[in-house]
């Protein structure tokens, strides 16, 4: 028997190890001191009433013969995916019911599509990225080529016809960067798409937080998305969903290859590699997009976005040039004075007891650059602003 | 882009939708008579009341920020971990917290595992079959062999050296045969798997529904195993999570391969490519496996059972030959009178209104025979068993 040899090319990742190793060693020789965390990637608030009541009301149908559920469709259940068309539909965008496939979140999708293309096409990611869709393309020895981000571009790279690419990965509103594209320059990524006969895997997780009118929340506002982009999106953010686990993956039918449609070899590999989303999971997202519920998630977002905007609004004071923290509960920033990202981190920590996660984890492109994040409480947003306008 | 051209490749399995379209057929043209499902391969029950009391507990958790839970560790949380360890060793398994993983499921982790492998290795695979085992291996062009069930070896194929086998599955108790290897038999895959150096992934998910003493419900009840296999369960029939999604992988620190252990490997697939299964989900794992809900599972199986030795007892009363029925909720017959599977089908759904699963559908070898189950209600099954004790 013989492993597949790509994992062993894959790099060990110490960014949130060596964090929390630092933040620990830290607090030993300190312990009067409060550390303030702005590193934070997961949601703090907990499920809104309307979820946990639709929970609730699943769980007891789960209790009774009559109300059972045994074996969903892999797919997800009608009742999710009707709700998700009236969603997308809302902001102009029709979607075929067939379209939609719930998952168990964003992550599992962006690694399992992969199965359905070919190794051999050649992965495009952008620099710098969640580390995640890199690692999914060296285990399968695909060949990968950067876009790079930069200060230049506002940390969204552009498309490039030098560019051999056959899969691309666009995260928008990003992470780590916190920018987003505008329906302009999404628009030059699906026209380049189209022309190469390429494939784009967007990533929408965070287009709930996107609160400027006219930005794009789906690649699909984008005329000609249909033939070249798949879009995988999530409850983790927008919901709270983190460790409650749903989202939900489009792939529209004119989605053709060699004359395939991607649409049905997914469905395939989900029928025979997943046996659908819980029940009551799948009852809860369905809850999420009620008036009501949307309503309460959306006072969830905009506590973490008042978070953001005061750390954004400090970082602006100071002149320190930054990405996000407008459209994105994620503030990129280039580190003051020329430090290197871990310069900078060890600074903060020790000088504003801040901590938050250096740049240069998410790929070469930040270096010198640095991530906050609107996910902790008001409260300890607001002494780490302190502590950061007071030291720099 | 390129598609993955092996998907090509996967033959439509037309069994169930064909076994529904002739039940729909058969409906409409005796619209007075009662069909009477025994091809159900769903639970019926629903789930018990020590889970439902868990999975309310762990929502209202979910519901303030003091107990909320966000992201959980991939592999699964420890308390789940901690208890399927206890679980193991009452039956004198001796397992390392850090060898047990939490899944979606069995189906999922049957298909993800083979990420870690490499596709150059041979597939050794039953026939008859649950068919995703095949499946998973022509969608990443493998090689595979057959390892034929048949009346001679009970259903039980036994290795032979001229097998060039890098990864064997072994499902016991056996779907759709309902088949159990004891300790012997299966100690002899075990030590062909060592002497080939070959991975078995042995398929533990009926391994509750044995009641004979002395058959092994993991592989690891047997010697030189932690060396060669995986164990991959779930909780779907044992406990009725199959719309609820929660199973368990076993992946020994010996197992390695060029130098390499497969647990590490895994522990940075899933990582990389899961993100764990829901908080609710895996308390109400949790408690599946206390005391007073053991008796409560133990009362739901013990009802499937009795339903599956009324429909082996008929059978053995009128001659038929069969397998299973007595340590799974699956019987698995050969047609009387020389019938093939599908002509069977039709004779009984006509002459018996009782409906089951064609074996061919399982595979070459599934042809002459016929699946039954114990999933029904005990009323049905007995209507239905009345019904063939009248026709044969």
């Amino acid at each position: 028997m013989k492993i597949n040899e790509n994992y062993l090319k894959l790099k060990e990742s110490y960014l949130f190890s060596t964090v929390a190793k630092k933040v620990e060693a830290y607090k030993a020789a300190n312990p009067a001191t409060e550390v303030l965390r702005l590193g934070i990637g997961d949601v703090t608030k907990p499920l809104t009433p309307s979820v946990i009541a639709a929970m609730h009301k699943a769980t007891d149908e789960m209790a009774a013969a009559e109300t059972f559920r045994g074996y969903g469709p892999e797919q997800g259940y009608d009742f999710l995916r009707d709700t998700l068309k009236a969603y997308y539909s809302k902001r102009g965008v029709a979607l075929d019911f067939s379209e939609i496939f719930i998952s168990d979140g964003a992550k599992s999708d962006f690694g399992n599509f992969l199965d359905i293309l070919s190794n051999e096409n050649r992965a495009l990611i952008p620099d710098p990225v969640y580390p995640a869709y890199l690692d999914v393309n060296i285990m399968l020895g695909r060949q990968i080529d950067y876009a790079e981000g930069n200060k230049a571009n506002g940390f969204k790279p552009a498309p490039n016809l030098a560019y051999d690419a056959d899969i691309i990965y666009i995260c928008s509103p990003n992470n780590p960067t916190g920018a987003v594209y505008d329906k302009k320059e999404l628009k030059a990524w699906v026209d380049y798409a189209n022309k190469k006969k390429a494939l784009i895997l967007f990533d929408a997780a965070y287009e709930a937080f996107i609160s400027e009118p006219g930005l794009p929340h789906s690649i699909y506002e984008i005329d000609g998305a249909r033939t070249c982009a798949i879009e995988i999106s999530s409850l983790s953010k927008t919901a709270g969903f983190t460790g409650t686990r749903c989202g939900y993956t489009v792939v529209p039918h004119e989605l053709k290859f060699g004359g395939t449609e991607l649409n049905a070899l997914w469905v395939r590999r989900q029928s025979t590699k997943f046996n659908g989303v819980p029940y009551v999971v799948q009852r809860a997202a369905e809850a999420v997009f009620t008036e009501k519920s949307q309503a309460e998630t959306g006072a969830v977002i905009a506590y973490y976005m008042e978070n953001a905007r005061t750390i954004s609004a400090a970082l602006t004071e100071k002149k320190i040039w930054h990405t996000g923290g407008k459209n994105s509960p994620y503030i990129w920033l280039e580190c003051p004075g020329g430090m290197k990202s871990w310069e900078f981190f060890d600074f903060l920590l020790e000088r504003a007891h801040v901590v938050g996660t250096p740049g240069a984890g998410f790929g070469k492109m930040g270096e010198g650059y640095f991530r906050l994040t609107g996910f902790g409480s008001k409260q300890t947003t607001e002494k780490a602003v302190g502590n950061i306008l007071k030291l720099l």
